[in-house]
């Protein structure tokens, strides 16, 4: 079965960075059961209404205090009732004459931050996160923007690389995006740097499928740049012509090894207005989303039935590799910026 | 995944003992199939109409021999028609001529007797066993049995522990038992002998929950014992006031490592005639139940998923580490009756 | 669990040899996947309509080729659009500036052929095969032919076996073929040579089951014969006076080690007009499948079960082990065409 395989998947665990565990809105009165990096965590709100996030399992007995409820602002077992505070403290045993409060009882945390409508978490436990979160870009005037969230079965780098990869549009979105209509000569400028890789393509006209037509119907030039940001960011920034300007930033949580959420931010102004401009682009992102999700629980159900990867690229698989020596350097904890560096390649698209 | 687990998991298979494989109802003309510590059986009646016990394997091409059937005593293989008699030998090769028995056509055969209206197996093939089932307390004038059969995912230990644990009550059958009103202080005397451990409750008034207040609305003294006798044995004694008395009885079969029978026979007086004391209780303990096995099963579950427990224990856990010190000691054939001890400590209820 | 068994199941793989990978009536525009001994692959029809066999994995990203579909006779992946001709290249890498054929770009191929309806392919990638695939017995005026393609969850060795088994249609089939009326001793006479093995039934009357009564009312004469033909063949010849002859084919493609496809022809000649024969005899027929369906399905799930497989054979399993030596010899190469014998056996039908 494993024929021609070298048994390896892309996996890349960094496990000293932010993700998106939830929207704000989905953290209220109850605690909620999570999953980052496979490790199962619980969330809920403190006292202040701040999120906390501990390891979904009680000390005591195992059971996922998930099941459990907040007590004014204290996480309540539902096993056995024991509270944990929000450091994961435990502060009652009930039944227990004494005191409650011991480190063999207490319950891994794990550093939380509330921002931009996101609850993130940090995947290492009790330790002090380097740095924040990611910020997501500020909207402004004349701007509309529309979050989708969608889980796909497949590693985070196979759902990167989809979500920053140009050829496959033309086949997997066929019509509805590129793929009909000839193929022009175009250019794609690299630019690495220790925690990002971009590509701006550069001479690229409108695309001819329907999304293009009805947002540029005279045509005009396109500006497009492809973001990767460590440890789990895919950007995609798009102007067509002067009036439609689209910024996808998809925050994505590596759920487990194959299985990945994505928190999409779709930030754009139009010739239309931004309600119209929905109406028209929503279904056909919709169905983007369902064709990609589609093909990576393919890929992924192919490669690991073959027991690992077997890939092979050209040097129009702009970002892949990039995209995955970064992850590998962040997994390592080598985050030197020592490797900048800038090239430019030919494809046609 | 396994963050802080030592990958272990509290999984005793004590093979040298009688466990409950069917209630004698079940078992009629045809064979059926039932698992202990993981071992296919099929059980069947013999001529005498006594129950038999064998691997569930056909000697031959290893069909289940519990798909087939029962011709005068004997068990006939689905498959070639082989027939086994009641101790396994091969009574019957259709086609071959010459004779079955042989030595290599035996089914290994499993000690049964039916005692107390159950089916009980001993857990180890071609021995004399050491000892026979345990005998269920016998019922008097006044009494009345109620018996039921539940299946749990959880391993033995956790099962068990479950059954004769006080103060989850307060909390996962909050209302229906315990956990309403104030709590008080009262004392657990243990007591524990080479085969068995037993906690008695002294200074309990009467629960406050609904069925406490049903069966003795104007108070009243508790007398309660809660044992663990082995291989798998819970008993839960309950006297509340003078007129009521309950006896529950969990024989446990460990069906597979994470899967537990639980067969209950539950004898009660109280206050009430029988048929109107069960038809207000059943409803009750019914309830209890389920809320044990679907917090049983995500404990399961959760300790599954870290791959092993992580528990920590406190001095209200009154027969949970004793109960697994004896499966233990069980397991490893050591039951020298040198250990017997009694201590007493204090807990709020 | 692993309780005497000795943890090894009949699964042989030969490798260098033709199995039916479908139907030609199955392969038309799009391609197919089918798996032959695990091997993920796909079929599709190059320009000739000639069939090809490819491993159903892009070299690219690893998507599964049979998503994809046909455009002129080359296979073209549904993920980025990379096209392979009928031997596996590389032929087009949508986007790429400069040559797509590449050595690393290839897909392994496997030989494929179209022979009596069925699309062959042989089960190792990349080499010359030796010899072609089993032709079927042709057919003759009087006869009609019926196909049925079922899939079992055996092993390619117990769906052999049962095939070409006689004991257990008294049993399994009881009724509907033998089973009733008393027995009778035959002799069989065993033959074996370096690519098959055959037993001829001497002696046997009409079988009293429905099926014979149907086809003989007056009785008369068998000849039947069950041969194996490497590497899973299985055919039974039964003559019923001078009037009924069955050559029944059973072509059988090891899908995965405990998955088997059985491609049944069935030829006959009656005394009823094909037409009527069948219209009486499929029913009986599709119950005899089902039932060894379903057996064998019990029966890998009791193997599994137990870690492996524990057997025992005597004299009337006839043809079991040898099928069993001849798949081993020729998973390990070794076909020389020495031990040809022939024995006798009695048994009881």
């Amino acid at each position: 079965m494993n024929q021609e395989s070298n048994g390896e998947f892309s996996v890349a665990r960094v496990t000293r960075a932010w993700y998106v565990a939830c929207g704000s809105r989905e953290l209220r009165g109850d605690p909620i059961a999570r999953k980052i990096l496979g490790i199962p965590l619980v969330l809920f709100r403190g006292p202040d209404r701040k999120p906390s996030a501990l390891l979904d399992r009680c000390a005591h007995r195992n059971a996922p205090l998930s099941l459990g409820r907040s007590v004014g602002g204290r996480l309540e077992c539902a096993y056995h009732g024991w509270q944990y505070d929000a450091v994961g403290v435990c502060v009652k045993v009930p039944g227990l004459v004494g005191e409650a409060e011991k480190t063999t009882r207490e319950v891994p945390r794990f550093p939380a931050r509330e921002q931009d409508g996101f609850v993130w978490v940090y995947a290492t436990a009790g330790v002090e996160p380097a740095g924040e979160p990611y910020r997501l870009p500020a909207t402004s005037r004349g701007y509309t923007e529309v979050r989708r969230t969608v889980e796909v079965e497949s590693t985070l780098h196979a759902a990167l690389e989809n979500a920053l990869d140009v050829p496959h549009t033309a086949f997997l979105h066929k019509g509805l995006f590129r793929g009909v209509g000839r193929t022009h000569r175009i250019r794609a400028r690299v630019t690495r740097s220790a925690m990002q890789i971009e590509a701006e393509y550069i001479g690229e006209p409108r695309p001819e499928g329907l999304a293009g037509r009805i947002l540029s119907p005279s045509g005009g030039v396109v500006t497009h740049f492809d973001r990767f940001i460590l440890p789990s960011i895919a950007q995609v920034e798009y102007r067509l012509g002067s009036e439609n300007h689209f910024l996808i930033t998809t925050l994505c949580t590596p759920v487990e090894d194959f299985r990945t959420r994505l928190h999409a931010s779709i930030l754009f102004r139009t010739r239309f207005p931004g309600w119209l401009a929905r109406l028209i682009l929503e279904p056909v992102a919709l169905r983007i989303f369902r064709q990609d999700a589609e093909m990576l629980k393919r890929q992924t159900a192919a490669v690991r039935r073959f027991g690992g990867e077997h890939y092979t690229s050209t040097e129009v698989d702009v970002l892949g590799l990039q995209i995955w020596q970064l992850l590998k350097r962040a997994e390592a904890g080598e985050l030197t910026p020592s490797e900048e560096w800038k090239r430019e390649i030919e494809l046609d698209v």
